[in-house]
């Protein structure tokens, strides 16, 4: 399914190295204002070559906007658009194909796909369309924005590889030519009660969703999360203490019952070591059926949990546009 | 949203205080076997009043097949099974309504229906609704072994209240009079690779949607999950030895680029305690506007997580089911 | 699929022969009056037994609400409604199954579901289920007149057996005794402008797809219709004479690039003749591969068309519903 | 909505003068062997400017594969194709702005979009748009053709303005300079037993749904259609005379219970004269509020559904290969 959400509406497409990548998104209000200044500091933060620890691969990543605008506002109708693919070397993949990259999708893309997959550079496995999820979050904030003026969804990277000072964590990894995981947190502000759907789309639900579609997401936890599960129902509980929707504490991360509780909604999520380490490594050689080791070249970042914040932040927006326009 | 699934698609109706609860399947194959007893088992595992810590409210929880059976096999028609609520004392909730109970739906459910919702033991908010989903996860089970025989899905309690030893966390829980949470494991083995969809619809985002439509989960992870995040890349990822799928480690628990690899699918979630612990605590009393001490008389769980292990293999036969469905 | 609809969302399930038919309806708003006497005039209408040309079988049909109604109101939780099938005699159908009903799914059934299908009745086929469709239009209507209080949704018989001299076309069949068809016209007044979404969900989309899930449709047209492909462009081009949505004519039938626009909405249906006709009819005995010579006893309508008025408003109130909900 | 299908998945974009239009493809199986050859047949049919009565508009109409494509065959990720827009005039339509064209989506859509939608050319309600829907069924063919070999669809125009002398119809509306609309049939040959799914997908509801996507089309019946109303049961019974799906008669069109039944699926659309016909029209000045008369310049045909057989082919096409993969 390249699709998400009921009203507002993503569907994407692309490959590393094909032409470009691309979204499509469906349920755009007419008359909000888009230009391409509203994109940069999204896919800025996003982008690699800038902070240590992130890929030197440069990516000039300028939204081209195929349809759904006119005169600078959106028109109602479905909003394409896509990045093109310029920086991309191609012949780095040839050669590694018969031995699936460990951590990768290579080995179950080609089971799944019989071989016919794109497997340069990850293909639609690759974190390169997290770029469209990041515009399609650019015009859900703007959505969210139109309805929730006070609405502000914001990320954070707070602990790389187990550590709390990310700076000296990013060193230690380029010190060690190993690549790190790490957790970021995000934190939804000022979002109206009662948003989230019963029995199937809670609030928790939607976003799970989302967010495990960003590739190297491998746990997230809402409010105290796992830690809840340690603690006893009278520490839990959050008690209510005003009916505008204030609470003495916020263990439940802004979310009760599925919806949204006046509360901010919190969460956080894990994300696994970029699977492409400079460390020598095994894997299967499936031509000659040994399992060989190697070491994977190429321009990759040693944590690719640096980038996300912005795709974390964008991917929520996508599911509070939805919700917010399905209460509506 | 009250349905779940693309092709094996459930919709869930009912509240605790009403006539019955109940789900309708779309997409069951015909001629599947199908008789009261298959439900015996995991109706059993989920029923309260057996195991400590867990509600003293008996229903007898006899699935009635309304539709899509016939001569104990399945039509092809829509499914649907219904449970009487038989065993409801309402005049418990009347005089509770005005304090909304802390860590329950009540405050955000009648935020967003108006104070039109049924109130009495959490409406359709009730754990009561996942009998239904352990109904569907009985018929999703049969679906799944028709085109996958191997396939097992097994949970289990693997903490309670930060305790390993369950049956002295629990005795612990009933001296202090305090609910607990608790964390359980899930594995599913012997899935065929390839099963998730991209881009949306990873085993990931399919299985954490339908798993935090459970009341009280409050976090899921992957394979390592969290602990991901603290490791390095080269100990992190699981190096391919045989081309059926087999590797030498299991941290990526079985899903790689969103699709199973091979491994057995392994992940855990966070349950929190009984929001109705019988300690006192504070809330808004919405009628003086005042906030109160008060606490919950009642027939309750102290420990919902112990009753969560048969309704979370459901959950994840159901998303199984479905994504085998469209694989195929 | 026996889902219906985005946002108002039916989903379907019952046999003829089963102890239930019922329909569960999502997105229902909460707080909207509800109580047995809003389904008396349509149910009254689509019962068998009242006019000449209808069926003898007399049912109940007694809605029962199984959820999302407390007090009289709706919850905003799903709203299931059943009715019990009490009439039914059943041996009538065992004899025939070897020899497919011509017109009727008995064939294709039992090649799709491999034999398995509930066969009595027409199972999930029988044109009983659209009692399910009637009670669902009750609560769309409701839903439609608390956001457009004026729109008007009125279905009506225009022709049948191709006499427009109703009553005597009636005398006619039962006279040859053989069923006859008819045609059945449905206007939607005072609709709002912009009802209905490019690309895919034109209202003529939208309405097509539910009124072909009514058995015994084969054809729908909008406005002038087939005719409107004998016309020339200046004859059928309707004038806009006034912002508010007032036209020179109607040809189009209220419908512009899948919009409503400001007219009326009409459109007709082909309903053919009922399948059991009580004349002799050859079919294939499945058990002795030849084609035999029977009839068809049972009671059965003669003209099923006249049955279909209210069936017809009712799937388009659910349109109208989901489509406004939508628009909103 | 600009999506439609379940699992072979359609998302449609662009406007007619725009930059580009183009349509995303979910659930392409991957191998399927794709080239630009095979599109040129059906965008040749479809193409304007060579049966006298269209548009001498000329575009190369030249695919452009953006996304699921490699070395010539599909991968399995989701095929994104493009057209650009080279041959467009913008300024005629500025002019017009203040005359919604009668016939046209121009009143509705800027009511429904506030006046933001693009209105150059008709914008996303563009016939324009029909260009993605033909490479749609290009795809769409060729997964069928992988599972059923043998089916085969075709749609042919059987009458231009009422009359059954295609060209010589043709000929008095270029004399009369005024446009036709026009009748076209489509067959559907050796498709599998049991295609379509009950209860609201039923064949009848996807193809219809499907079919009222493409602009002008105001009805559809099957088999006899609108005939079987005034037919009698004896009549238009059609008898089974083989278990292989063989029948004495189709009057049906191929189609029992929404499944198709072994027969050809035949149906028969409504295409409404051309909107813009170079006659002398009545119309509301938006600004001084008169009725006016004004007639419509530009490159325009007379008769559009010459141009739509292949389209009405592809969208065909579409319905079949989703409700194929499901039925598998």
């Amino acid at each position: 399914m390249n699709s998400f959400g009921r009203i507002f509406r993503i569907s994407i497409f692309g490959e590393s190295h094909g032409p470009m990548v691309g979204i499509t998104i469906d349920g755009v209000l007419p008359g909000i204002e888009l230009t391409m200044a509203d994109f940069e500091d999204k896919l800025q933060r996003r982008k690699g070559g800038i902070l240590p620890g992130t890929t030197p691969r440069k990516e000039e990543d300028t939204p081209i906007f195929v349809s759904g605008l006119f005169n600078d506002k959106t028109t109602g109708a479905p909003l394409t658009i896509v990045f093109e693919n310029k920086n991309v070397i191609s012949k780095d993949y040839e050669e590694l194909r018969k031995i699936p990259r460990p951590g990768h999708a290579d080995f179950v893309a080609s089971q799944k796909f019989n071989g016919f997959e794109d497997y340069r550079g990850g293909g639609h496995f690759s974190g390169r369309l997290t770029l469209c999820l990041v515009a399609a979050g650019v015009v859900a904030e703007k959505i969210i924005s139109h309805f929730s003026p006070s609405v502000n969804i914001q990320s954070s990277i707070i602990e790389i590889g187990g550590d709390k000072e990310i700076e000296s964590a990013i060193q230690k990894a380029i010190d060690a030519q190993d690549s790190i995981g790490g957790i970021l947190e995000c934190k939804i502000s000022n979002l109206p009660i009662g948003v989230g759907e019963p029995f199937f789309d809670s609030l928790e639900s939607l976003i799970s969703h989302a967010v495990f579609a960003i590739p190297a997401v491998k746990g997230i936890e809402f409010g105290s999360g796992f830690h809840a599960a340690k603690m006893k129902g009278s520490e839990h509980n959050d008690a209510l203490i005003d009916e505008s929707g204030k609470y003495a504490s916020n263990h439940a991360g802004g979310i009760a019952g599925g919806l949204s509780n006046g509360n901010d909604v919190v969460f956080r999520i894990a994300v696994k070591p970029t699977s492409s380490t400079p460390q020598v490594q095994n894997s299967l050689n499936t031509h000659s059926g040994e399992v060989e080791s190697f070491s994977i070249k190429g321009r990759h970042d040693l944590c690719i949990a640096l980038r996300v914040p912005p795709v974390l932040e964008s991917v929520s927006a996508c599911v509070i546009a939805d919700a917010l326009l399905i209460k509506l």
